[in-house]
């Protein structure tokens, strides 16, 4: 056979040979978890082919790569998540090299592609565990490390969406019940969640902490999904402000759909917060780009980096993991929360 | 003497034998540059002492350490650029993975923590090269790494700003003729721009290159300088808005601000793009966030981040760099920029 690379890889002698590149991998570097006969056939294919062993794979041979990994997937539904993310990162970053580790980070264009480097840094050895960030319900990536069952991973979200794996999240029971009890002390009975993509783990976990919370309160509660972009948060305050049941307080799911629907509700001749008060679950330097400033829960999203990449040493090592607990989330009072306007009251 | 750190590090050795840290870096780990009776002195206190070697610095004995290392300084006037950091990082990362480096990121809290930071890694060797960004006027980093002389770095900025080491900018001159000729083109002939602090080097830049552009195109040209924040891009549009000589074009030098411009003159009953054009030096989702959707010079970002990796792994190797340019500034027409009010034409 031909080989189109330039550099023979580890799936090449795992096409070759007809095994899996785990096995590939294991038989290369001496360990176990592969048959004598199958370790035979594979040293055998990769001397044929010319296969030789990149800086990683030897890393991996004699120790650990004392690197950990993240994946940034392009995804533009996300972008309006990255303001927190800098802090996240830093904190990750301050904590690894406290115990010597490094980070690789790297850019998938698609889920096919975070999945594919996913495999590669599994079968090389190239980063010792991984972080996996915006889980989905039915996360692929979470079946692929179950499946490969040889890469430590932590997950950052709710422990029900990765049962799984190790997690990272923050309560949204607790979230939910102080954002409601919030707007309830301002005399709000009618309260509606601008919410994410149905499919997103977070919007679906928020989804039920609310609808809890709403009920344990006794007040009316309805949500809206949308794309998490601002034109879709635009479209979603439009609806509910237009709609029989109009909504006294609007929740939304991140920042940035705050700030949209503020601007939406303002060029609509709505005064925030006498008419509506408005909220953003998440938090960040958004919510005080306009003004009334965005009342916001907030997490402490250096101090979650530190967790994470903590936890992430602990499987390194071996340590089983379950579900931790990130502090709270506070909630954040500024100028767009107020008292429930007095024909509702 | 009594040590009172957990671990003997490089500077108690440094301290007690009357060394610089660097001295005691290059005679622990067998480098030239610190002689023979230095070399001994600093062996032998550190013996006493009980000096360790750790990781890191076994590496830097026996190759490179194969990292960067670049600084996150929590300083909350730059919160405002973090949005392009996260595109910049990912195309860094995985051009850094490509040669098998990895990446040491970390938090400071302020300036001072800032250079102690580069004076530990540089001692330690725990990273090859340096990444810097946001570079300011005069800046105590630039000055500590010329003084040092043993750790490659790349600052992110004008080569003005720091001609001593090597720089990856954006042409600044060919960004603000384009931004003037574009609104030239609708008519304006008096524009303002909302420039950040006086001492970041980036205004300081771009004033110049503005000053520059507006003359040679005959246009009115002022700016005012503001902390970069949204609260101060507000006072800085109501001042010039009330102004006698009032520009019917504002040019804000990030997209944060651009924003909360546009935010304050809708406010004011100033109708975007009729009675006033705004547009944005920097683009990000913040852009698309209110409606009109903003204007935007736009970086490729990830590609500046992929040019940063190579430049820093060449100098690691000892190539000799100078100023490099990214890919030109682009103009993203949206809405916010229209035809010049009738009574200015």
């Amino acid at each position: 056979m031909t080989i189109q690379h330039d550099k023979v890889t580890i799936f090449d002698v795992a096409k070759t040979a007809g095994v899996s590149s785990s096995a590939v991998s294991y038989a290369l570097n001496g360990k176990s978890g592969v048959s004598e006969v199958t370790r035979a056939k594979v040293l055998k294919v990769a001397q044929e082919l010319g296969w030789k062993p990149n800086r990683a794979a030897q890393s991996l041979a004699q120790a650990k790569s004392r690197r950990v990994g993240l994946i940034m997937n392009r995804d533009p539904n996300l972008f309006s998540v990255e303001p927190s993310m800098m802090g996240m990162l830093s904190g990750f970053g301050s904590e690894l090299e406290r115990n010597d580790y490094s980070m690789l980070l790297r850019l998938a264009g698609s889920s096919t592609e975070e999945l594919s480097i996913i495999r590669d840094w599994t079968a090389t050895g190239n980063v010792d565990a991984l972080l996996l960030l915006h889980l989905e319900i039915d996360d692929p990536r979470v079946d692929l490390l179950t499946k490969l069952s040889t890469m430590p991973a932590l997950a950052i979200g709710d422990p029900t969406l990765a049962p799984e794996l190790p997690t990272l999240h923050s309560d949204m029971w607790s979230a939910a019940e102080r954002a409601i009890s919030h707007l309830r002390r301002y005399g709000h009975r009618k309260i509606a969640r601008v919410a994410g993509p149905e499919e997103i783990g977070q919007s679906h976990v928020r989804n039920t902490a609310f609808l809890q919370a709403a009920g344990q309160q006794g007040v009316q509660y309805q949500f809206v999904h949308t794309d998490y972009t601002a034109d879709g948060a635009v479209e979603a305050t439009r609806a509910l402000l237009n709609a029989e049941e109009k909504p006294t307080a609007i929740i939304y799911d991140n920042d940035v759909m705050a700030m949209s629907g503020l601007s939406c509700a303002q060029q609509d001749g709505v005064v925030v917060p006498r008419d509506l008060s408005i909220m953003a679950m998440e938090d960040s330097f958004v919510c005080h780009i306009m003004s009334p400033h965005i009342t916001a829960m907030s997490r402490n999203v250096t101090e979650a980096g530190r967790m994470a990449a903590n936890i992430m040493l602990r499987l390194v090592e071996g340590e089983h993991i379950g579900a931790v607990s990130e502090p709270p989330y506070e909630l954040i009072e500024r100028e767009s929360t107020g008292t429930v306007p007095s024909t509702n009251a």
